[in-house]
This record gives structure tokens, C-alpha cells and sequence, in this order.
């Protein structure tokens, strides 16, 4: 294993490490149980190691622990938002990192508040006091008001609602990339930017490291569309084929899966250009942007 | 009409007149629409003047304004609530606020994700930065973390799930009363709560209107469970018996109609007792407990 990938092993570890102890005791109810088994375990936690390395890049090494409240609150959002995905008002998916649905696992009215109170619970966690002390008042707000834009109908929502709306109509591809900027490279952009704000980056870096992220994220969007044609159901850890079945508008339906891989590279090729800008030290951030664009699951 | 319900109207006035300006236009998308239709008009607006009623307390009248991007946060998340609790999977109710519920008018994905989009919203606002210079930093992160908090597992949604899985089971007094005391004395009490943090109010302040919000709350959720089974349908603005169908818990059910109406008297008695313990002026605070005993919708 090359020292980027325990890297980032070690990112994912210490997010894994840390998600229970925020989270209510799972004998409290089935939705606390539910909260715990839809968000530990399984996940990839890029968009968690991500907000970590970005920190690190500035804060120093030694200080990476500090942001890890924000980095499970990330993880949280894009736990909440999974678990209403696979809703069967929504996408109907019965399989997820490997294991039932949590709506399959719980019914659908746990799962419902699983999601809301995961959502609520991430920004209990960033408003908490205890953060103050460590990067001060102004930048925990702006690394919280930021968490809820990217989250909200102008990032993450917006972009599922064009997900959804956009089923069995030819659309074109600037709403599919918007649509994917929107529902992906949000909060993906949201782990680079809250590690920026966190670690107190001067605004021309956070502003390069958004572009890199968005588009890193979009090309892990890409990828996605491409595993969901491609790879085998039980490494994926969710159906295959599952975007066909919803009559999804994809990359690999609009430009074919060549057409699709093309474009994967040229974004991970214009992310890492974005970090080159920088001048920072950002060897781990490109080694990332080709890992996923090459990951098979 | 008296003067402090002509000061309850001005106050759910100036929350309905600046709840349109925190939304995104109604146009963007069928989510957009779905929340203005869920949360503008129509609602009695309880939680936010109660939330700017004790603002004003320590703040003085002419601060009231201030404090509203508190109280449309507060209303946010109730109207999210709501929406929620609709859903056919949750109580499966047809009509609120008169109309037909959000998922009925939207559907279920739009209703799912103007939820979600609502409270990710009432974050966002809490925690914009124009606040700081308003506030100091300090009592904008305690107030939106005491927001979450009240919303969360510990509050709203533990309550919320306590409703659905007591559901056609004989539950004890004291479910039903630590179940109404998150499911609605929570926000309520967040309410109170918001307004004293927010106006630097001290502590033992805070603690005594507390305990009159939860009473207050809790009183409020009965005299939800008696007009579920007296009142007309057309006034209340939903289904009357909804209770019944989903062999809800209620008060009326475990105590029947007049010792609902005891213990809701009871409760508003020691609501406005903890009132006369602060030395506070707090004429309109004790009419309100009054007032929402006798309410009729």
C-alpha cells in the first residue's frame, strides 16, 4: 500500500473512531439505532477525509483531531441524505453499503426521522460551544452557515430534486452537470472549504480548493454512473443497474461509458490543476483525485 | 380585542410579513414552492412570538426585530415538523392549516425534501453572519445549538417517534407526558429559551421562563388532544378524530375529556407560577397561557 492510501485509511479511521460518541446510545430507540446503523460502518468517508487533509494542510498535522467534529458532521449529512434517497417515495433502492436499506431495516418511519435527526444532530455538533475555544466563534458560524448552503435547496436538495424531476426526460448536459454539481460536488466541495475556513486559509486558497473539490466531485459523480453500469453488485454494496431502473439521466446515458470515462479524466485533470495554483504542498489531495477516479466501488 | 392579543397578532404579523425573504423563489423548483406552501400562511406563529415576547422582556420593544431570524428559524422547524409528520408512512394525515398537507398538493419526494430543505434553512439562517454583530458570537452559536438540541433526539423527534411506537399501545402517564414534553414542549420551550440567550438574559431568568414554556407546551399539546376530539373540522384546519384512527396516546384517551381539561389547567397554573417567581412584567406571557387553554383551533 502506498503512503497516500494509508493516509487516507488513517483519515477514515480516525472519522470511524469518532462517530459514535456523538451519537445518541443506540438503545435509546429503534431511530437512535437506526442513526447508528446507517452511519457507521461501510462508509468511504471521502468527503470527511477530505475536510481533514485540507485542514492539515494548513493547521499542521498535529492539529487534524481538532476538526473532526466537522468532519462527522459531514459524514452525518451525507449519511441523513442516503437514507431519504433510498426512500421508496424516492429512488426505491432496498440495498445500501452492503446491507438492507435502513427503511428495509427499520420501516420507513424510523428511517425518516433517522435522517432528520442525523441532519439535526451535525449541527448540534458544529454550534457546539467546545469549538469556540479551538478556531473561534467567527469561523465555527461561517464553517456551520457553510455546512447548511451546501446542504440545502441551492446544493444538496436542489440537486436531488433535479434527480428526481429530471427521471424519464432527456435532459440536456448542463443539467445534468448542474444537477450533479449540485447533489454531489456540494458537499464534497464542502469538505475543502470548511478545512479552509477551519484552519483560517487565506480566501485565494479556499477559493482554489473549491474548485478542485467541485470538481473532484463531479468526477466521483461521473465514476458512480459508471460503477452503477459496470461493476458487480456485491462490491459496489447496492444494486447495479439501479439508475436504469429509475430511468435515471446519467453521464455514461448522455456521453456512452467512453464518453463518460473521457470526461471523468478530464476533471480529475482540471482539479488537479486547480490545487497546482496553489503552490501548496497538495500531493496527497491530486494522488486522491486519481484514486477516485479509478476506485471500483 | 384586547391589547395583548392585538400583541400576539402583530407579532405572528412581523414573522408571516419576513418568512417570504428567507425562502428561495418559490419558482426555482416544485421544493421551493413546497415550502412556501407549507410554511407561509396559516399558521398561529406561537412558538416565534413566544421567542420574541421574551426577547422584548430584556431587550426592550424596540430590539423585537432583531430576534427575527430566530423566530423564522423556529418556525421553520416547526413547519418542517409538520410536513414530516403528514407523510403517509408517519400519521398519513390529508389536510393541515386548512388545506391539503404537503405531500397530498407536492408529493411525497417534493414533501420529503421540503423538510428536509426547511430545516436545513432555519440553520442557515441562525447562523449568518449578520447575527454576530447583532448578538455576539457567543449567544448566536448557544442559540442555534439549543435549537438542534430541541429538535433533535433528546427533544422533537424522540417525541416524535415515542407518538408512532406507542401507537395502539396502553402507555403509562408518564409516556405520555415525557412524550408531549419533547414532541411539543421542546420547541416551545426552545422558544422561551432562544429569547432570554439571545437578549443575555441571566441564567435563573433563563431556567424559571423554561420552566413556564415546557408547562406552557405541554398544556398546549392537551388542548391539541381535546379540539382532536370536539372540534369542527373546518375550524381546526385538519381531520378532527386523526387521534382515534392512528389509536394515537392523548390525554383525552388516558384521563377522558374533563380530566384532559384539569390537568391542562393545572399545568397552565404552574406555567404562570413560574412566571411570578422571576419578579419579571410579564402581563402578556401570563394572558398567553390563558388564551392557548381556551383556544379553539
Amino acid at each position: 500500500m502506498n503512503d497516500y492510501k494509508s493516509r487516507l485509511d488513517g483519515y477514515a479511521g480516525m472519522i470511524e473512531s469518532a462517530l459514535p460518541a456523538f451519537l445518541p446510545d443506540a438503545k435509546d430507540s429503534a431511530v437512535a439505532q437506526a442513526m447508528h446503523y446507517s452511519l457507521i460502518g461501510g462508509g468511504k468517508r471521502i468527503r470527511g477525509a477530505l475536510l481533514l487533509a485540507v485542514f492539515e494542510l494548513f493547521a499542521g498535522e498535529e492539529r487534524a483531531e481538532e476538526a473532526l467534529p466537522f468532519a462527522a458532521a459531514l459524514e452525518m449529512v451525507h449519511a441523513y441524505s442516503l437514507i431519504h434517497d433510498d426512500l421508496p417515495c424516492m429512488d426505491d433502492d432496498d440495498m445500501r453499503r452492503g446491507k438492507p436499506s435502513c427503511h428495509i431495516a427499520f420501516g420507513e418511519a424510523a428511517a425518516v426521522l433517522a435522517g432528520d435527526a442525523l441532519l439535526t444532530l451535525a449541527f448540534e455538533i458544529c454550534t457546539d460551544e467546545k469549538n469556540l475555544a479551538v478556531f473561534g466563534a467567527g469561523a465555527v458560524l461561517k464553517a456551520a452557515n457553510a455546512l447548511a448552503a451546501a446542504a440545502g435547496t441551492s446544493g444538496m436538495i436542489g440537486g436531488q430534486w433535479m434527480d428526481i424531476d429530471g427521471e424519464g426526460k432527456e435532459v440536456s448536459g448542463d443539467y445534468l452537470r448542474k444537477m450533479d454539481e449540485m447533489k454531489t460536488g456540494a458537499l464534497i466541495c464542502y469538505g475543502a472549504r470548511a478545512g479552509c475556513i477551519l484552519a483560517g486559509a487565506p480566501y485565494e486558497k479556499e477559493a482554489a480548493l473549491a474548485r478542485y473539490a467541485l470538481d473532484l466531485g463531479l468526477a466521483f459523480q461521473i465514476r458512480d454512473d459508471i460503477l452503477d453500469k459496470t461493476a458487480a453488485a456485491e462490491k459496489l454494496g447496492k444494486p447495479i443497474g439501479s439508475d436504469d431502473k429509475n430511468r435515471k439521466s446519467t453521464y455514461t446515458g448522455l456521453y456512452g461509458l467512453d464518453g463518460a470515462k473521457r470526461e471523468a479524466e478530464r476533471l480529475s485533470g482540471t482539479a488537479k490543476a486547480a490545487l497546482d495554483s496553489t503552490g501548496l504542498e497538495a500531493g496527497f489531495l491530486k494522488w486522491l483525485a486519481d484514486y477516485l477516479l479509478e476506485r471500483g466501488n
